[in-house]
């Protein structure tokens, strides 16, 4: 069942457009992911341990603009092929009623020495 | 031949990690793109005519950290593939010597109206 | 009546120190005046007309941290000394219940032009 | 003596009036003072000894726009002002020749517990 992060654009996020900046999809994108953390309740585990998932590689496919005020869904998939776990994510333009980007973000959990870690099996135990 | 653009990490760019956030690598291949179209001359051109390079996907492989004060260089080479100009750039780490990120940005030309135009051929004639 | 605008803290907002760095506490406040001007039908003439209000100071006290996720609340209220319109703001962290920062920020309205213009009849009715 | 740290204004620093949004000065301000600190030896012993300067006041004066590409002067001077270490600093655009903000910001010395710390006699005696 794919995770919701409901946000909305905020002013400053548009550049010289008028409209989002490309590297702020990747912010929303990231913070769709913290959220996922949190109400699976791994992000304190992870902050008190160090460990941290590092981005390896981001794929992203912008399809429509986004404006100030436009209600957004950032809507994430994950999957796990050992060692990445790998991020689904749709950006969806709940104002206008269109996908907006559409991403796959792959990532690796490692500790505060920056050593590979092999994903907490309740982790995996959540995707599905 | 391709095109350099060199910068410095500075301290606010780095998140809770101590690192250079993944959004931000973005940032710096987005400035490298406009210093090529500042030093080939199409900048003033694209602003006054409203036209501009809008992003249609970014794919990003990130290699290594990032730090404070490190020395950067983004190496952009340019490759066009009608209707599409795409973006090659490598970030490389002067500091500590390594490949920091490897991407491939493709992106339109569109007008003020938002309909794509083709490159004018003095811009194609600079991609080798 | 102070207007109130609720927003959560995003983990990319964290600089090195793990905390809100300085300057996204100004986003946040950006972001109110954003809602207040929507909220009291000023946004769309503005954008329309190539109207703006300029920021011309602020002056912000930070008095407490804020972390990731924390739930905070701006809350603002507006006085107009000719030709300025003021807003003074304050960040209320809901999750740890305390001020997180205080602030007035000066700003004028302009033209597209960039010539001051003076501050809609309606927008002064809406200042107690 | 003044400090000097010189940069340029990034395209994607740009909001959508088309110029640099107001929250970026502290960006400017802010890599200023890491450049102090680095170049009068004390990051190192700062990021090593989890000590650092949080900010707890700023006060800035937005008096020109910045563009893309200008070049832009952040020019700092420092008084002690026990526990307080106060920045001075002003944003000298080198593109047009006119100066573009002027901030005063106050900062203490903490430790990695969020205690405030007495300066070292040797930070002091740097400040003329």
């Amino acid at each position: 069942m794919p995770y919701k992060y409901i946000t909305e654009v905020r002013g400053y996020e548009l550049d010289s457009f008028g409209h989002v900046n490309n590297a702020v999809y990747l912010n929303y994108n990231e913070q769709a992911r913290w959220n996922i953390l949190k109400e699976s309740g791994f992000l304190e585990a992870f902050l008190k341990s160090g460990m941290f998932l590092v981005v390896v590689e981001t794929n992203i496919r912008y399809m429509r603009e986004l404006k100030m005020f436009d209600s957004i869904e950032v809507i994430t998939s994950l999957k796990h092929e050992a060692p990445y776990l790998i991020f689904y994510q749709e950006i969806f333009n709940k104002t206008t009623n269109v996908k907006a980007s559409k991403a796959k973000t792959k990532t690796l959990l490692i500790n505060s020495e920056r050593v590979t870690q092999d994903l907490p099996p309740e982790l995996i135990s959540i995707i599905k």
